[in-house]
C-alpha cells in the first residue's frame, strides 16, 4: 500500500501511533488537504502578498487579495471547509456541514495548514479568531444572533474580532479587565465604553462584528460574574480604529492587530449581548470555554510552521552554491546537530499536541486542561528555536523579506502571550502537578512501612543505597 | 469505569492516545506489574542494598541479595516474566512462554519497571544485557548454544555479559574495535586475546558467559566482516577480571562494570562462536540488529527514572517541615516552574519513545531507526535535567546516599555513551533528515513555477512577503 | 568623593576593576557623555523618529531628521566628537582632533552610546560603517582620497558605505566573493560590475562614497591577492540602489541596508582604488585589519543596548498598575530570577569586552584576536536573551512600536552574522584554543614522570583517585 | 620581557586587565605558586590518593597521607603559606606572617590552586573551612581562644570544622536553625545539644575544634540575636560522629562531610563561646561576616577546576589514538564549538570573580555583596557545564576513577548549595537590582518631559519608533 501523502509532513513514528485512530473519511480529507496545499495554496502565497498594496497606508486595509476568494472557492469544492467544526452545536445549521472530525483528526489537518499559516486557515474557514467566535455564537447566541452573524461566518462571507485585551492593563490576569463597560444609559440601552488593543482582524474590511468583553454588572460580589460579551459593529457610531499595531515591524495587513476605542457605542441587551438577557454576567464563563481548544489550534498550526522552517533550512544547507570553506553547509557538524535537534524537538512537541487533542476527544476540554497547558507553553518556544536556526543558516537574508522566516519569528513570538502568557500556564501546570503530592506521600508511607518490616524481619536495622 | 492503575504513572494524554492499541491481556499484565512494583519491589529496595556487604571489597561481589530471588519467584508467579520476549524467535522454547507483547505494550511496562530501575528489571528477567544476549542467542545461536545458555538465561538461572568496548580505544566508532582477536592457535582452536572494559554484569557471581566481539578474519577486505561474536566462560583459564570500574564513585555491585583481560582463552569454533562456523564474520551484522531495541528499552526505563525523580521532588517541596523564608518550597514560583517544565519534558520524551516503539511494531527495527535515534539522544539528557532539579530542592542531601537521586544521575549519565555516544546518534539523525532535501527542492521548484505563472497571469512582476 | 555618573550604567565591580586604567581626561569626557546622553540624546529619540516620514516610501530616504544636526553640533561643542579615533593615523589632520583614547576608555564610551544606539553614535561621529571606512582611508588612502573623503567624514559632513556582501553568495567565506569585478575596459579605466546587498547606509541621502570589495586581478595565484577596494560614488552612472532590505519588518530609514547593483561604473585606478596603484591586490589585507576593532565596537554598543533593555524591564515590573494575581510583576520569583540572570550575563559579557579592549591596547588587534573572537560570538546572543526577557514582561506591547525592544531584537539579531557569522568565530576560537594542546601534553608527560617516580619511591605501584 | 608563567593558566585578556593592579611581590609569589603547582603538587596527586587506604572503612579516616606534610613543608619554605591572610586582624601574631595580598591578588592565586583543588589549598594552608574559622577566631576570639586554636591553625598543625547545617532542617533559611542549643545546665555550664550534618573536615584525625552555631538565648525577641558560636572539641564526651556522608559515591576521606550529634557536651561560657561572654548572641552577626569572602574563595578555586577540565579535554581530543570515523575528535565541528564555548564561559566567569575581588578591595565585603552574589550563582553552574563537556569527550572513562572529572563534578555540584543555595543568591541579586527601578523611573520621567517639549516645539504631536 502506498504511503499516505501526509508522511511528507509528519514523522512516521507519530503517524504509526495515531493512524489507527484516524477514520477513512479523515484520511481522505487529509489527502485532499495536502494536495490543496501543494497545488493551490503554496503557489498562491507570493501573489497574495503582491495583491496587498504597500502604500498609501490606508490602501493596505481597503481590500482583500482576490486570490483568497479563489482559494476559498476551491477549498469549498474539495470539502475542505470548516474542518474545525466539532459537530454537535452546528448540526442542521446552514453552512455547518463541514467538520465532524475528532480533535485528533483536526490536529493533523491544522498542522498541515500551518505550512501556509497565513493563507491556508483562512482559505478553509479555519482561522482565528473566527473559529472561536463561531463557537461562542453557536453555543450561547440567540437565534437572531446566529442568523445575523453565525451563518455568514460559517459561509466565510464576513469576518469578526474578539475584543478582550485592554490598553494599559495587565490583561494576563483577566480580573484586571474592568475598564471597559457596557452600562445602561438614559435611553435604557447599553453604552459600550472602553479602550482595547491587540484586536486581531479589526483592520479587515470584511469585519462586521466585534465580540467585546465588557463589565455589565460592576457591583456583583463575584468578580467572575461582572462581565458579559457584547456585540459591536465596527462601523457603528463611537467605534474608533486608532491604529494597526506592529509586531516586529509587521502590520499583518489587511487583517491587523488594532487599537480600538469604543466611545459610547449604543447596543440593546437582546441583540447586543451574546445570549441576550440570559447572557448577562456570563462573560468569564464563555471565554473560559472558548480558550481551551483555541489554544490547541494555535499549537497545531505552530507545529506546521516549525516544520516548514526546517524544510527551508534543509534546502538551504543543501544548496551547492552555498559552500563555505570548501564544504556544503550541510557538511558542518554543528549544522547537522541543529537539524537533528530540530527534528526531535518538533516531533516531541507534535506528539504532545496530538496527545492533548486526543485527550479532548476522550475527556473533554476540561479533562484535557493539563495537556493543553503543557502544549501551550511548550510549542511556541520550540518553534521559535527552530525558526531561529533556519534564519541562522541563511545569514542576514533570513531576517529579510526574501524568506518568510523573520515574519514567522515575529508571529510565533506573540504566541508566548496570546491567550495568556507562558508564565501563567507554567504556574498552572506546576500547581496542578503538585496536587499529586498528597497521594504520593501516602504511597511512600505505605512502602516505607513494608520496607521497615522487611528490614526488621531480615535483621537489618539500617540500610543504604 | 475505574481508571487503570497505570495512570498513577502515565499522563492521561499519553494513555488516551495509546490505550486503543493496548490489548486486554497487556492491560491485565500492566495492572499486575503496577501492583508488584508497589507491593513487592519498592518495599524491597532498602533490604536489597542492605544485603550487599560494604566491605571487604571482595565480599561485595560474592553473593546476590537473597531478596532478589524472592522477587523473581513472585514475578514468575504473577506472569511478569520475560515480558520483553517479542515472540517469534522463542516460540516453543522452554522458558520462552512469557512475552508476546508488542513493543508499544512493552514500552509502558518498561517505564513502570524504571521506577525501581535496579530491582524491577532483574526481578522480571527483563534486564540488560541479558535481554539483548538472549535475542542474539535465539536468532543466531546453534541448538547446543541455546540449550547451554539461552534456556538458563530465560529461566533467570544464570547471567551474562556483552563484551564489546575496548580499553584505550575510541569505541564509538565500531570499526576501531580491532585489538581483540580470536585467531587459530596451533591446536586448531581459537585463542581469544583482548582487553575490554565497561563490561556490565561481569562482577556478578551468577555470570557464566561473556559474548565477546572479536576479530576472526583480520584480512577480510570489508572492515564490517572481520568480526565474530565468541562465547567465553569467565571462569575459564585466561580470563582476568581486573577491577570493577566506578561511575561517579558507585561500583554497582554485585553486577558491576568491569575491566576484563582475555589472555589466550581457548574456544572451539563450533561451540565458541555464536552460530558456529556459520557465524564467522557476522559480528557486526549481529550487533547492529541487537542494539536497536536495546537502546529503546534503556529509554523506556529512563522515562520511569525521571518520573520517579519528579515524584520525589513533589513530595519534598510539599514537606511542611521544609519551609524557607516563611513559604513552603512549593510556593516559590521558580520551583513551580521547574515542576511544570519537568512534567512537560518527561511527557514529550515518553511520547517520543512510545511512537518509536509503535514504529518498530509497524515497520521493524530498521524502519524505526530514525525514531529510535531521536529517542536515544533525547531521553537521557531530559532525565538528567529532571533528576538535577530534584537534587537541587533537596540541598546537599540530594547528593548523598539518603536519596537515590545522585546514584540515578551517575547511572543516567552513562546512557549518553552506552550503545553509542549521543554525538553519533545526533549526526545520524541529522544526516538522515537531510535526505529529504532533494524531494523538497523538487517540490519547491514545482511550487515556484506555479507561483510564477500565477504572478504573470495577474500582471504582478514582483512580490514580497 | 562623589560617585562617577558612569555608575548609573556600569556595575561597581567592573568600574572598580578598570578605574585605575582610565585617565582623568577620559573620566571628564565620560561625565560629559553621560550628561549629553541624558539631557540631549535620549530626549531627542521620539522627535528623530517623528521626523522620518512614514510614506510615500521614497520620502523615507529623502532627508535626515533635522534634530540629528542639532545633536551633532552640540556633541562637537562638548568635545564628544570622533571619540573612536585612536590617534596615530589621524594626527595633524583637519577634523582629526578628537579621540586619543585607549580602546579600554573608548569601550566604556561606546557602551554608554549603546543606550541610544541609533542616535548617539551618529551624533558623536562614532557610527559604523563610517568609523571603519575612515580608518581604511587614513591608513591606506592616497592624499587626494583623504582630502576628498576622509576630511568630510571626520567632520561629519558626508556619509559612506562599505560594500562587501554579494547577492546570492555565501559571503561568510570571503574567498567566495568573486562575482564583483573592477577590470580594465577599452578606455584603460576600470569598470566596476557586481551585485551586492546588505550595504548599510546606502539609502542615506548624505552618502557620497561606497568602498567596494572587487576582484581586480582574477588570475593571481593567491586567492587572497585578487581583490582591491574601489571607491564608487553612488550618484555615478551605473549604480542602481535596487531596494532597501528589511530586518524583520524594519527598513532602518533613512540609512537602510540596501541591495545595490554596480553595472559598469567607470573609475580610474589612481583615484578609484584605495591607495591608488599601490593598493591593487590589497583588498583582503585591508578588510582584515578593518574588521577587528569594528567587531569590538559593535560589542561595546550591544552591552549598552542590553543594559537599556534591562532598565526598561526593571521599570515595567515595578509599575503599580501592572499587578497580576494580586502581586507586582516584580514579586514573582521567576521575574526576579530573570533579572538576576540578566544582570550577571550583562556583567560578564561587559567584562569580556573590556578585557578584549584592554588587550588591544597592550598587544594590538592581532594579539587580541582570541579575546575579540570570544566577545564577537558571546555578546549578541547574550543581549538577545536580555531583550527577549524584557519583551516578555511587557506582553504583546513589547513586540510593538510602543517600546524599542522588538526593534532592538531585530537589530541585534543581525550581529550574529555581521562581520562574520557566529559559527565562523566559534570555530576559530576553538581551533586557536586547541593550539594549547601540545604544550599541555608535554607538561602532563613531565608531571606523569615525576608522579611515577614518587609512587615508585613510596612503594605504591598503582593508585587511584 | 618574558611572559609571566601565570599566562599558562589565565587568558591574556584577563591578565592585561588586572596586571597593573598586581604588585611586584604578588607577581613573585605567583611565579613561585605556578612552579610549586607544576613541580610538586600535581606530581603528588596520585601518591596522595594511593596513601589513603581503601578499606577497612575506619582506616580511611585514621591518618593523613604523608605526602601532604611534605608539600606543606615545601610551601612554607617558598613563602606560599596563609596567602589568604588579609592583613589587619593577624598582624604581629605568631604564624600570621603570610598573606597581606589584596583580594584581587589572592583571587588569581586561588584559581591556580584550584588546578589541584584537593591538595594545593591544604598544602598552602588556604583551605576551607579553616580559613573562615581563623578569620572568626582572629576577629572575635578571646586571647585564650586565639592561643589555643588560632595559632595552631595558622601553623597548619590542627584542623577545624564549621558546624552549621542541621539535620532535617531547611538550612538555607538560617532562621530555621533552632534545634541546636547551648543552654545552661545545673552546673552553670552550657550543655550543647544538637544534630548537625554536612560538617566538612569532621572526619579528619587532626581536627580538634568544631565551631558550632547554637541557640543560647531562645527567648530573645530578635530571631537574629538568639545564636552564638560555641567551640566543641570533637573528642569531648557527648560528641558522636555518626557517619561520613557521600557526595555522589565519594566520601572525601580523610576529611569527609559528616553527620554529627552533640549530645550534652559541656562547655563553659568564657572558653566555650567564641568571644566569651561578649560573644553571646553574636552568632548570626559573625557568620554573616564570615560567609562573603569564603564564597568568593570557592568561586576562585572553581575557575581553576573548570580550567583544568578544559585542559584535560583539549588533550583528549588531540589524542591521535582516538580517531573516530577517520577524524581526530578535535576535527569534529561540535567538539570545536564546545571548546570555544567553554573558553568563553570560563573567561567571563573569571572576570566576574576578579571584579568582585577587586570590589572587596575597594569597598569591603559589604560593598561587594551584589558582585559576590553574582559570582556565587554563576561560577559553579559554569564549571559543571565545562566538566560535563570534558566527561563527554572521554566516553564512559570520563565517569570513572581514571580521570578526576566525575569527582570534580560531584564536588562542584555541592557548591550550588554550599553557603546558601543558588536560588537564594539569585533572588537576592534580583531584588537588589530592582532597587534601581525608582531612580530609573525618575530619569525616564525627566527624559519624557524634555522629549514632549521637543515634540511640541517641532509641531509633532505624535511619534513612533
Amino acid at each position: 500500500m502506498a504511503d499516505h501523502p501526509v508522511l511528507r509532513y509528519l514523522s512516521p513514528g507519530a503517524w504509526s501511533l495515531i493512524e489507527p485512530l484516524i477514520s477513512q473519511r479523515a484520511k481522505g480529507l487529509l489527502t485532499s488537504l495536502v494536495e490543496f496545499l501543494e497545488n493551490d495554496v503554496l503557489p498562491s502565497e507570493k501573489l497574495f502578498h503582491a495583491q496587498i498594496p504597500s502604500h498609501p497606508p490606508e490602501a493596505r486595509w481597503a481590500s482583500i487579495p482576490p486570490v483568497m476568494e479563489r482559494l476559498k472557492h476551491r477549498a469549498k469544492g474539495l470539502g475542505l471547509w470548516n474542518l474545525w467544526l466539532s459537530g454537535g452545536d452546528f448540526q442542521g445549521m446552514a453552512g455547518g456541514e463541514g467538520g465532524g472530525l475528532t480533535n485528533l483528526e483536526y490536529a493533523v489537518m491544522a498542522e498541515i495548514m500551518g505550512h501556509s499559516a497565513i493563507l491556508a486557515p483562512q482559505a478553509t474557514n479555519c482561522s482565528a479568531p473566527d473559529t472561536g467566535n463561531m463557537e461562542v455564537l453557536a453555543r450561547y447566541g440567540t437565534p437572531q444572533q446566529k442568523e445575523r452573524y453565525l451563518i455568514p461566518l460559517l459561509k466565510g462571507d464576513i469576518r469578526s474580532s474578539f475584543s478582550m485585551t485592554e490598553y494599559g492593563v495587565a490583561s494576563s490576569d483577566a480580573t484586571n479587565l474592568r475598564n471597559t463597560t457596557a452600562l445602561p444609559d438614559d435611553s435604557g440601552n447599553l453604552s459600550v465604553k472602553g479602550h482595547k488593543w491587540w484586536i486581531t482582524g479589526a483592520g479587515d474590511p470584511r469585519n462586521v462584528i466585534h465580540i467585546v468583553l465588557a463589565v455589565t454588572d460592576p457591583k456583583n460580589p463575584s468578580p467572575h460574574k461582572r462581565h458579559s460579551l457584547v456585540l459591536v459593529d465596527p462601523r457603528a457610531k463611537g467605534v474608533k480604529i486608532v491604529r494597526p499595531l506592529t509586531v516586529f515591524g509587521y502590520d499583518d495587513a489587511p487583517e491587523g492587530h488594532c487599537e480600538v476605542i469604543y466611545d459610547g457605542v449604543k447596543i440593546d441587551v437582546e441583540n447586543g449581548v451574546v445570549g441576550g438577557t440570559a447572557g448577562l454576567g456570563k462573560g468569564f464563563e464563555i471565554i473560559q470555554a472558548r480558550l481551551g481548544p483555541g489554544r490547541l489550534h494555535h499549537c497545531m498550526r505552530t507545529i506546521g510552521i516549525a516544520n516548514r522552517a526546517l524544510d527551508i533550512l534543509l534546502q538551504r544547507v543543501s544548496d551547492p552554491n552555498r559552500k563555505t570553506f570548501g564544504k556544503y553547509l550541510k557538511e558542518h557538524g554543528t549544522v547537522v546537530a541543529d537539524i537533528a535537534h530540530s527534528r526531535a524537538e518538533i516531533d516531541q512537541a507534535r506528539l504532545l499536541v496530538l496527545a492533548a487533542a486526543r485527550r479532548v476527544d476522550v475527556a473533554g476540554a476540561k479533562g484535557a486542561m493539563q495537556d493543553i497547558g503543557m502544549a501551550k507553553f511548550t510549542v511556541p518556544s520550540m518553534a521559535l528555536k527552530v525558526v531561529d536556526r533556519a534564519m541562522q543558516v541563511h545569514g542576514a537574508e533570513g531576517l529579510s523579506e526574501d524568506t518568510p522566516l523573520a515574519y514567522y519569528y515575529g508571529s510565533l513570538r506573540t504566541l508566548k502571550y496570546a491567550d495568556g502568557p507562558d508564565e501563567v500556564h507554567i504556574q498552572q501546570v506546576g500547581k496542578n502537578e503538585l496536587k499529586r503530592a498528597e497521594k504520593l506521600k501516602e504511597r511512600t508511607e505505605m512502602i516505607k512501612q513494608k520496607s521497615d518490616s522487611l528490614l526488621k524481619e531480615a535483621g537489618k536495622l539500617k540500610a543504604k543505597l
